[in-house]
């Protein structure tokens, strides 16, 4: 059973037949056709040579086969995992030297690595830092980074930088100098690409073709414009008039070896490949999920870890670049009809094939038509609605957004997600500081108690109810004592305060010690504290401390006893009578 | 009013008459006579000249007792704060060197800036980020440090270091070397001041004294100590002995004017500083809301920043050290009966005139006695039985509070206090990120609905209901995607799923994408998802988001509604009815 866990093709594999063959080798076909030139693309975006990008949709496929839980994932080098490697190599080495290539693969090594430990220290749950607003901010901003980034080889000019300014600084003086048939070649692409999108299908239909058949082919719309880019540019000689193409890709098997250990270059880029590593994981798990839910079936997260690590650490030993599940392919995947992980294995077959047979071929593709296909997937990406859905339900989480697509725009991918993350977790624990707490009071002639500031109740002004909406932890317990203690400062006839715990799922040892600090002062101020409908599990705990015994005032299972009790004792004269509660609590 | 916020002294003073007057030059009377030996006491502690003790608790008086709010708070150099300056100072400059000096008031200036910049932008929640335990543990520590670090002036031989270890190290193999003479004027001080502490007392009232002023004159114990040490030290010429000894104090007024802006040396010194002010600034709050609460005053914790701030600005001008309120002395202040500030402003009076007149007297106070008193002092502040309590309460939170003890003695003060924020913060994110939940059936006979694991109650394999003990956040979205998937893919003839969200007092904008994720995922499958219980402030959220649009079940206003409902639809074909809710909610 764990080995089965650990290996989750023990498992698969054990019932493979004849029937998922062919569905698997169908669904290999068509995802090998859409990667290839996603794989060339994304390797250009990175900074890479364009074998890089084949090199890394061959091992760690395999590697994901064996090891990965989602059936239907289709990993390989995605754009914004490519955007991150270039922003962090760049900063250790200058584009195109052998320090960069170096640089990527310890970045494929490195964060390979990281996935493997979190997969085996079961730190899954790190990937929880990265919220929905902050990943949406992340990737639009990431997705204007990358468009913009690509502008400069469709124009057919210099340019550079990690920062929207950087780029715009470097690309707009630059437009004078425009390639016109690079433009031509691009533009071309570029309109092909987004009529593909939309207009593929219904023409293939109109051709004879089945619908399903016709949405898979629609799909290879990249293979097809890289065909015709690469026709255009044989039959009109448009390299020798000085359109940028990809160049001679070396023919034949990937190297071979894991890169040397260098501490000095794996310290600078050990916190880009973490990022790398979260960024990559949070994409994946939830492609994956989503895929596997479609059909009722499973993805373990913490077993992902595992996969998509041993998939990276493959990429890192095969001349390859940092991977992910990639979220276009692995739906064409499911649409293709893959029903298990060895449609990925027969995917790693056909690119090996592509980088054997193809390459020469590939010599003369513009670079200026992978470009396009760049942009337009990362445009269609990018939710626009995000921001405006995200303002109108939270601001909080709105700003948490803004901030990460501000700071990744003005200072890079990087800074980004760090201070997307930190404001997220600032946002959240200023949020669980300042919980929401209402005074309350009875409805008239009801057992109900509501806020006094939003219905007409009954109070008394020898007694205050507070009810706290949220749990009591290290984070509020200090607002808490400061809530009480200004309230009662407020109230000079008081002499009951009643907790009313009926939102409180926990009350960590911060909380424990706050509220017997409450007790103490109250109790020198001659106030009594009480508290009422505290949860069974809330109740265990509190009994294994002395709270209870030096409480000044009583435990109430409900707060309608507690109202009727106090209110009857405007003195707080009544001895505290004995807890009625039992060793197993209410609820 | 707002003046008034700012200026607390504004407020108090108006109503200043010669009652008070007289209470608070009582109380700063005693006040002076306890903190001339601590000043010097700590001031050795932090490796810094005697004077320097003094100097701190002077302007820094004046200063909180304009800006603060707490009306008997004392402030002045303690234990702590003084370990992790001498801890800061000694990483940048060796002790006893002019720099050593500087960089303890670089430390005070930059922790004021620090308070001053937290109180301006209203910061003080930042504070709660040191839960109790790791304030508990991270005092325990740091007393064991401190105790140690004073052992070898008891036993007048050489040593140092940072960490447990590091002091052992030094101080073990030294002891041979012991000063007979300096160990009996150090055991003779411990011994009167432990007895001093419970015996000075009950032997005044029997010499005369009336019970509270014994009480009062009882805390004179180490002002005690020090005359008879300085008197034994005169009459046997212990000096001429060997007895390390003060040694000349300068008279007269401390140095006024800032320190020298050093941009390298700030830097260095920068977080070290904010940890200053954030432990000093915690314990300051606590020792002040304690001694308010007794008289129902208020204390405004954003204030306090500005006060202790301007304090600490105050010791850097004046050739002192970094301060804060000090627990001793501030109930002796509040027991003397300071009723204002003004008490803290006399104490100042008060120290200043010793440090004009005194200072000559004590060049011959043994080093040995003020350690005594600082062992004690620190002994004293030690919670013994916390660990337990804190173990019998929550595992966690003891391991939050185990990992700041052996982290504050085995690597120092500074990683302590940094592992101990980091070990809660980590620990309470984990706790968010895998709440409680329970599936629940009803229980025969009741509209009751609990934990299927621990009662009897009544299901059906169509209709699963699942109860979230929190609120749902970035944080345990992914779990909760993982949980309800896991609950549906273990169940083939579900074709309802009820989330029961009587606990649920928050839905943030992740939690919000993970349920339409949910709800369409379980669409796909034929599976319809409904809420229930839904409290008021989060359905009015969720009423401005598509959530309910979408939402492919109902919302029920009571979990035993849906219940009902469901049950009798075991194939989910009844189409969804329309929601009851009006605009305003339930609660």
């Amino acid at each position: 059973m764990r080995l089965a866990a650990a290996l989750p093709i023990l498992e698969w594999g054990r019932h493979y037949d004849r029937k998922m063959l062919a569905s698997d080798v169908v669904a290999a076909l068509v995802v090998t056709i859409m990667l290839v030139p996603q794989s060339l693309a994304y390797a250009l975006l990175a900074g890479l040579p364009a074998e890089v990008g084949l090199y890394a949709s061959i091992a760690p496929l395999l590697l994901y086969a064996l090891f990965g839980t989602s059936r239907t994932l289709a990993v390989g080098p995605v754009a914004v995992i490519a955007l991150m490697t270039a922003t962090a190599a760049g900063s250790v080495a200058a584009e195109g030297s052998a320090e960069y290539l170096e640089a990527a693969l310890a970045l494929a090594l490195l964060s390979g690595l990281i996935l493997l430990a979190m997969g085996v220290l079961r730190l899954g749950f790190l990937a929880n830092l990265l919220s929905h607003p902050v990943i949406s901010g992340f990737i639009t901003a990431s997705g204007i980074l990358i468009a913009t980034s690509q502008l400069r080889h469709l124009f057919g000019v210099a340019g550079g930088g990690d920062t929207l300014p950087e780029m715009l600084t470097a690309l707009l003086p630059a437009l004078s100098q425009t390639h016109v048939p690079t433009l031509v070649v691009g533009l071309a692409s570029l309109l092909f690409l987004v009529w593909a999108r939309q207009g593929l299908k219904p023409l293939l239909e109109r051709l004879g073709l089945a619908p399903r058949a016709a949405e898979l082919a629609a799909r290879g719309g990249p293979a097809l414009a890289v065909i015709g880019a690469i026709a255009a540019v044989a039959g009109l000689g448009l390299d020798a008039k000085g359109v940028a193409v990809v160049g001679t890709i070396p023919a034949g098997l990937p190297p071979l070896g894991l890169p040397e250990p260098d501490p000095d270059l794996w310290g600078r880029l050990a916190v880009p490949a973490f990022l790398i590593a979260l960024v990559g994981f949070v994409e994946s798990v939830s492609v994956a999920q989503t895929l596997a839910a479609r059909r009722r079936q499973r993805i373990v997260p913490d077993q992902e870890l595992i996969g998509l690590g041993a998939a990276n650490v493959a990429a890192a030993a095969t001349g390859g670049m940092p991977v992910t599940g990639g979220f276009a392919r692995s739906v064409v995947n499911f649409d293709a009809g893959a029903e298990t992980p060895a449609a990925g294995a027969f995917t790693a077959v056909g690119i090996f094939l592509a980088a054997l047979f193809l390459a020469p071929l590939l010599a003369l593709l513009p670079v200026a038509t992978l470009s396009a296909t760049i942009i337009v997937a990362v445009l269609a990406i990018i939710d626009v609605n995000a921001p405006l859905r995200i303002f109108r339900y939270s601001r909080r989480d709105f700003a948490a957004m803004a901030i990460t697509i501000l700071v990744t725009l003005l200072a890079g991918v990087e800074p980004g997600i760090v201070a997307g993350v930190a404001a997220s977790l600032l946002l959240h624990l200023w949020r669980s500081a300042t919980p929401h707490a209402a005074i309350v009071g009875r409805v008239p002639g009801t057992e109900h108690f509501r806020n006094v500031q939003r219905h007409e109740v009954i109070t008394f002004p020898h007694l205050l109810t507070v009810r706290v909406d949220e749990s009591l932890t290290y984070l509020n317990a200090r607002w808490l004592e400061e809530f009480l203690l200004a309230e009662v400062a407020a109230r000079p006839a008081l002499c009951h305060v009643v907790l009313m715990c009926s939102a409180v799922n926990a009350i960590d040892a911060s909380a424990l010690e706050s509220l017997e600090a409450i007790n103490h002062r109250l109790a020198d101020a001659g106030i009594r504290l009480h508290l009422s409908e505290v949860k069974g599990p809330v109740m265990d705990r509190l009994q294994k401390s002395h709270f209870l015994d030096d409480l000044s005032g009583r435990v109430f299972l409900s707060q309608h006893d507690a109202f009727l009790t106090l209110a009857a004792d405007p003195d707080g004269m009544a001895p505290p009578l004995p807890d009625p509660w039992g060793p197993r609590g209410l609820i």
